[in-house]
């Protein structure tokens, strides 16, 4: 592979909540993805989640509180916690999760992706 | 969990080639290390490894030609591939890999650190 510049490749697709694959280890990926508004409620039944900020603020709503994540921050969300990302402003975050996990989880609706790009 | 500030998590230690644990998620680490100087040649049996560069520039020796990683910017090292970090400056990273990961893989040596520290 090539090394991957996190910026360039936030710069090569616009479109929110649609995580692009940037990288693939030991049966993770890696996604990046431009956030705005508000997302759905779900929770990963077998997949720990992890939200890195690269740029602005991202609120997730948890059922007993919020966590408001700045740049250069992260927040794991473990297996079965139901969480609700918001982005008042474009927000820019790199995930790190199991290969099989969907954006949605167990919340299918007209925002889930089944079939991701690779940037 | 709390939320991690990666800057805040670089401010409270220091030493070199000493990995901390900083967060944990399907059966994964998230690392964080601080870099100076030469490391040595090693590779990993069974686990690919992520470097991300979040302070300075790190080259990453390969036997087939040098990478070399500046803020923001990640490469995924395969199983296998032999490899030797390299910081002139103090260079800042996140890694991610499996949770046995051994920081000098196959090549034991007074570098090895079997128990990590979690901060």
């Amino acid at each position: 592979m090539s090394k991957v510049n996190i910026a360039e490749k936030f710069a090569q697709f616009d479109g929110y909540w649609e995580p692009k694959i940037a990288g693939e280890l030991n049966n993770q990926y890696v996604k990046l993805a431009k956030l705005k508004g508000e997302f759905i409620w779900h929770h990963h039944e077998n997949e720990d989640e992890l939200f890195l900020v690269i740029k602005g603020r991202l609120i997730i709503k948890l059922r007993d509180g919020d966590v408001e994540l700045n740049e250069g921050e992260f927040y794991i969300i473990p297996r079965g916690i139901e969480h609700k990302p918001v982005a008042k402003i474009e927000v820019h975050i790199l995930l790190f999760e199991p290969k099989g996990t969907v954006n949605t989880g167990n919340a299918d609706s007209e925002k889930t992706i089944n079939e991701l790009e690779v940037i």
